[in-house]
């Protein structure tokens, strides 16, 4: 589609990594979460993450950054991608993100990124729409500005984001000041949270100007954001690997939440907008059926209920268990039940420590 | 091994039948339960019984009684197998052991048979040959002999041999008569059948001359007796199909128990010796577990306890759930709890209704 004029110099990036070792077996190091269609679409959450951007965006202002381990299956995935940028290893959201905000602002000055997760489910692509545009409007006055989703309900298993004041800003009416991010919280407060309206889920969306969050950088993490600034000086030459070879290894290995977001929040420079979408980081096989995957429907229950899988396409019987969760590979097999769901990482660490390097 | 001379004239038969739908995904009705490896031994569940009887006559005399669809199996297994009668139907137990011992006697007329399931388990060969010894010698007296296993505990999951006075046969000590046959019991009454002493499980193990087991069937099942008599007639000449094909259709369907052994319990005719073996007929997947049946060894237990087994050699994991059992085979998988393994058969009747005969 044609971008909308207050979208023009808009970039998306999408940092595509974490193996999200709580959807084992289907997730696993070669081939993480953001790769899988748990949908059933025939889509993966990565290619679903590059629609929702694609309907706003030219796919030349789409960049992914990602590991080495991965970017032939994401080009694959995305052949219209053009920028995909490759990290020589992993060093948390936070140098992935400034070093596109880094390449990106070297070609245009005026460019707004927004940073969108490769492996969350967003439904509602009006909403989704909307929170996009008045968050650049925002971000173009120089604020931080973070996507705060309206909760569902009050989850414990999601940070917060505190609104504060209203902002005047043309084009985003329902921006506000970013009073503090909260970790996840415990159930009385979070449904506190929920019936006191200031607070909505961090989604972990960040939209700014990449001279804005540069400057930050170079404020608060200087180091890294003399590392970013060498490297992308070298990226359109010759001497992209070796900059990068010698310089990335060095870099502070940490979330762009911690490094920017929550200080930048405490001095008055972050602003949230208002995402009404539903939205969900599928975290789990409990998250994965509330998001509404459906079981394999040869299944055989008896007495039974919850969520059967079977990626081979073979036929599961669960026999007097209620939300079980079976998740069924060709080489592996998960039994569990929705209450441990979050517990099933323990399994791929378990199998690291016995050296099954294949199964995880 | 030479045979003891007391159990010269012994033949043993081994009626191979019955799907075994509670261990369901490893029992199919193409390859039933005494088919299986279930110890990881190597050998099935029938090659286990062979081998116990093995051990005390010789292989001329071991016959099978089984259906045209297990005989290729049944022969693959058992290579020094002379004696495999083919029913054309299955007709339940009485026509498979009424049979054999026409067949049998007709050859041998100082034949005894002992019958023995092929898909039971059995700890302590020499407990097993004490107990066959004694019951070939009570069973020359006259009487229909069966073998009543010493309790291991107050189970509601067999049937229980009442025994009454003690009988005086040379070379048989500890015989009694059977004063009743009593179906499953509930917990109050096993414990007391227990505490008794009189009582014992019935494994389905019955001993007895073939012409008084013919004479019996002549009186309480003529028309049964005239066509097997019939069909052993021409057993060993040309026109064995022919009969076979014409006569068996019609044969009752029924159990050795219902058709000889209550009524001759209250007749006075049926006597049981001690089996002080350990016996399990390994029913569904918490008996197998019972037995000793180990999980698969690469298993990951994450706050978990239960069976796990994976036919195909993948691994499995388990996390938060107790006395679970997992059954994976190449093309199916269960999931189910010890306490609910008795519904396994459910699933096989599920399956079926859905016309999934790929699959049961």
């Amino acid at each position: 589609m044609t971008s909308p004029e207050s979208l023009e110099t808009f970039h998306a990036v999408i940092p595509a990594g974490g193996a999200g070792t709580r959807l084992w077996p289907l997730s696993r190091a070669s081939h993480p979460k953001f790769l899988l269609d748990l949908d059933g679409s025939g889509r993966s959450l990565l290619q679903h993450t590059w629609d929702r951007l694609r309907e706003l965006i030219p796919a030349e202002r789409i960049h992914v950054v990602t590991g080495v381990a991965h970017a032939d299956a994401i080009r694959a995935q995305l052949p219209e991608l053009t920028g995909l940028m490759v990290e020589p290893s992993p060093r948390d959201s936070m140098p992935a993100i400034g070093l596109a905000a880094a390449v990106i602002g070297a070609t245009d000055p005026d460019a707004v990124i927004g940073s969108f997760a490769a492996d969350h489910v967003i439904e509602d692509q009006q909403a989704f729409a909307t929170a996009i545009t008045q968050a650049v409007a925002v971000a173009r006055t120089g604020l931080v500005t973070t996507i705060g989703i309206t909760p569902a309900g009050p989850s414990t298993a999601f940070g917060y984001i505190e609104s504060g004041a209203g902002l005047d800003v043309a084009g985003a009416p329902s921006a506000r000041a970013v009073t503090a991010f909260v970790e996840k919280p415990d159930a009385e407060t979070a449904a506190a949270y929920v019936t006191g309206g200031r607070h909505s889920w961090n989604g972990g969306m960040f939209v700014t100007r990449t001279d804005v969050l540069l400057d930050h950088l170079a404020r608060l993490q200087p180091g890294l954001h003399q590392g970013l600034v060498a490297i992308a000086a070298a990226w359109g030459g010759d001497r992209r690997q070796d900059v990068l070879a010698a310089t990335w290894p060095s870099l502070t290995k940490i979330a762009i939440d911690h490094a920017v977001a929550e200080p930048v929040s405490l001095e008055g420079g972050m602003a949230v907008v208002p995402g009404t979408f539903s939205w969900d980081d599928v975290g789990d096989f409990a998250a994965l059926q509330d998001v509404g995957a459906a079981s394999s429907p040869d299944t055989v229950w008896i007495d039974g209920s919850g969520l059967a899988l079977a990626s081979d396409g073979t036929t599961i019987a669960v026999v007097g268990l209620d939300d079980v969760v079976v998740v069924r590979t060709a080489d592996a097999l998960l039994v569990t039940t929705r209450a441990h769901a979050q517990r099933v990482k323990d399994v791929v660490a378990e199998l690291k420590a016995r050296g099954r390097t294949d199964l995880v």
